[in-house]
């Protein structure tokens, strides 16, 4: 809402005051959150937001410029002179800076590593960052984490240390001061947070004061236990070691709620067998949105050619009574409803790390119990429904219909769960085992046991 | 891991400590995070853990207390005496006393109203806050907020901010105090950060230093609401205000991390038709379990009844081509995986205000095209499969097979995308638009839409 009252105040006169009077139009936006600047200038001409990005002040130009979309940074970086972009780039926060030159690398190859090049030039330790954050993965602690923190040696003072917080917080060098991290031969080894410092003797030495236990993220940990830790302990910043100890990063608190977002959609996505897409639902073309949805929906189908061969085979034996046929809808899907219930509630467990695939022997347990007594319920429904379904045998055909029910409700359950637990343990992302190919799974699995079961009732061939 | 480690080190040894020497396991326990330490109280014997928090300090007890499950937490205080447990309570920030206190109600009202009463006398501040900060819904930003936050009037001086913002960090009275609240009649009229705060010269005041456009919530905005604002503004804490536009409280990110998380699990659940659970898959006991699924269950059964009557409507032209039986299952489930898919893209682009109901006619053209494509794709597999499924008219199925199957994909990709779109402008969680309820809606019109097109087709009665 406050964007859209921003855009339909300054909308009109955006291109007058960018011509007439730039530092009365910076003086009216710095009151703005640099988001909803971002978000006015997605609906702008490209030439006026050049002209707007030419008038601001580097600082605030870099601050709206990495909030915009990827393709948007290309067009824009692309027609800034050289000189220009690199002078806006190295306003920009180490992490920041290495997400625009990593969209960029996928965009314009060629421009980002000249761009690079420049910045080398202008800024030797901003680019060298940027190469060292590129390396990491974009889903990984280190790909997460900024390089500006608050680290000093053990025997360094309190007064000395909070000299030191003040000056990174007025030159805006440290992401958050909240936290010291002490650091001794390039190793972690205590944390003193800003409160102590404040109520510490200033002569004293940090080595003295600092907490021990320091709880921290490793640079290859997968940004969902970056994201269950910062739940857990409620810290707003974790540090991010090396397999040796040494202190490379920090990840803060904010950067954690993206990445939860973005795994929870992720996650649902996949459940519904679509493939993580990159941009927003109305973002996202046409073309990449089938391209989403085309491969997983061709394979469930093409694995579902299954349940016609299972038909085929027991095609007599449908011929002979077709009040048969009649159930099979029901019972599949009654099989494949309950699996989507047990995998909803295992991946979701695993994503929040609340079991773990050694814990299989519990949940086959505690699935058996719940899906017997589900599978019981239903059973009698289904009874009841096939009772009245006006066969010349009734109560053989409610019996091969209920019997069949629990059974398939079990293999549901026990599958839907299960299978979760399966590829987590093969190092895979659970979700993959979305709801519709449990349900496939089970259509098949369903049609087996419930074809054979009430061909044995019913005494058939 | 760090959990495991605390509980190996000092499982053991605790109880003897505990006896002997409570002022030393004061000091080894004090190095460790109070999550941690919560963790290993969940495996005490409870008269251990009694011994244990009438041995440490209160504040240290109050921190590990307030992490503990409801139901221990209950048990806790029922053993404690009022005024022991009052001096516990009271050391408790507002918001995470108020947590414990509405969860104890849950468990046993007379005693949560009877330690309220007990904290009156001893505290009645905080008494008051929690009993105001209990009107708020647990959903709603009012059930999130602190109240300990940093405000100040606009003509209070620089200098006695930063002395204010001292005070209030050294005696925790502020959840955070990276943004000072500018309050004039108790309305919000501004912020000023603590960099700010530092970087201006001390005689000037507040007043004209501050920023104008505060980002803020509502008391009753829902914390969806309040999780996307932290998420698209990166801000480390949002005000919280009433329709007056009165400052009441300050949401923090860390408690939106929580959030975020809880959402997105209550969405997976919700998605694969199970009633939110309150507790974790293993910790849910398994009476409780079966309730969260049955009532979705069985009326997803009944729901599938339908199946079954159209089926039996259609006995006779499956009776006379049983080869039409054969394919039933296959087209089924396409529309209802197509269905999944749609429902997962826009239940979570709801999820994350990336569409808004309002977006129905852009959604419906979208899924048109998509679902086209989409249909075509399996409509042309199908048609192989049906032309080698051996009948008498191996062109006239393939061509019955491949037409439904267009069809029913693309009815399940607009039922699944414009249902969450009507059940959110109803007012009601999209989320519930299940994937099993979409994917039993469509087994029945898909079953409608193949027997009768096959019909026609194959040119039956």
């Amino acid at each position: 809402m406050r964007a859209m009252r921003l855009a339909t105040l300054m909308g009109p006169d955006l291109e007058d005051a960018i011509r007439t009077d730039p530092s009365a139009l910076h003086d009216a936006l710095r009151d703005f959150h640099p988001e909803d600047i971002a978000e006015l200038v997605e609906d702008l001409e490209l030439t006026v937001t050049l002209e707007l990005i030419a008038k601001l002040p580097d600082e605030f130009s870099a601050d709206v410029l990495e909030r915009l979309p990827s393709e948007l940074q290309t067009d824009i970086l692309e027609r800034l002179s050289r000189s220009d972009a690199v002078e806006i780039l190295s306003e920009m926060s180490p992490d920041d800076l290495t997400d625009v030159v990593q969209d960029l690398r996928e965009e314009d190859a060629a421009l980002a590593e000249d761009l690079l090049q420049h910045l080398e030039e202008a800024d030797p330790e901003a680019a060298e960052e940027v190469r060292e954050l590129s390396a990491y993965a974009e889903d990984v602690a280190g790909g997460l984490m900024t390089t500006e923190y608050v680290a000093l040696s053990p025997e360094k003072k309190v007064w000395q240390a909070i000299e030191e917080v003040r000056r990174l917080a007025i030159e805006e060098e440290a992401e958050t001061v909240n936290y010291i991290y002490i650091v001794f031969a390039q190793k972690l080894v205590g944390v003193v947070s800003l409160r102590e410092l404040i109520l510490t003797e200033s002569a004293q030495q940090l080595g003295d004061i600092m907490t021990e236990n320091v709880v921290s993220v490793r640079v290859d940990d997968d940004q969902e236990i970056v994201a269950q830790m910062v739940a857990k302990y409620d810290f707003t910043a974790l540090p991010v070691l090396d397999a040796q100890g040494n202190l490379h990063g920090l990840v803060t608190v904010d950067d954690v709620v993206d990445v939860v977002i973005e795994e929870a959609t992720e996650d649902a996505h996949k459940m519904g067998a679509v493939e993580a897409l990159e941009e927003g639902y109305l973002q996202t073309d046409l073309l990449r949105m089938f391209r989403s949805r085309v491969t997983w929906l061709s394979l469930l189908f093409v694995g579902g050619f299954l349940t016609a061969t299972v038909m085929e085979h027991y095609a007599a034996r449908l011929s002979a009574a077709i009040t048969l046929a009649i159930f099979v809808p029901l019972i599949i899907s009654s099989g494949g409803n309950s699996g989507s219930q047990s995998a909803a509630l295992i991946i979701r467990a695993l994503a929040v790390g609340d079991v773990e695939p050694g814990d299989w022997r519990r949940v086959l347990g505690r699935e058996l119990v719940v899906s017997l007594a589900l599978g019981v319920v239903l059973g009698m429904l289904g009874f009841a429904r096939a009772y009245f379904a006006g066969d010349t045998d009734p109560t053989q055909l409610a019996y091969a219909v209920s019997l069949s029910t629990v059974c398939v409700v079990m293999v549901g359950s026990l599958v839907g769960s299960l299978l979760p637990l399966a590829i987590q343990r093969m190092g895979l992302d659970p979700a993959v085992s979305s709801t519709p190919f449990i349900a496939s799974l089970i259509d098949v699995v369903g049609l087996l046991i419930y074809l054979s079961v009430a061909g044995a009732v019913l005494g058939l061939a």
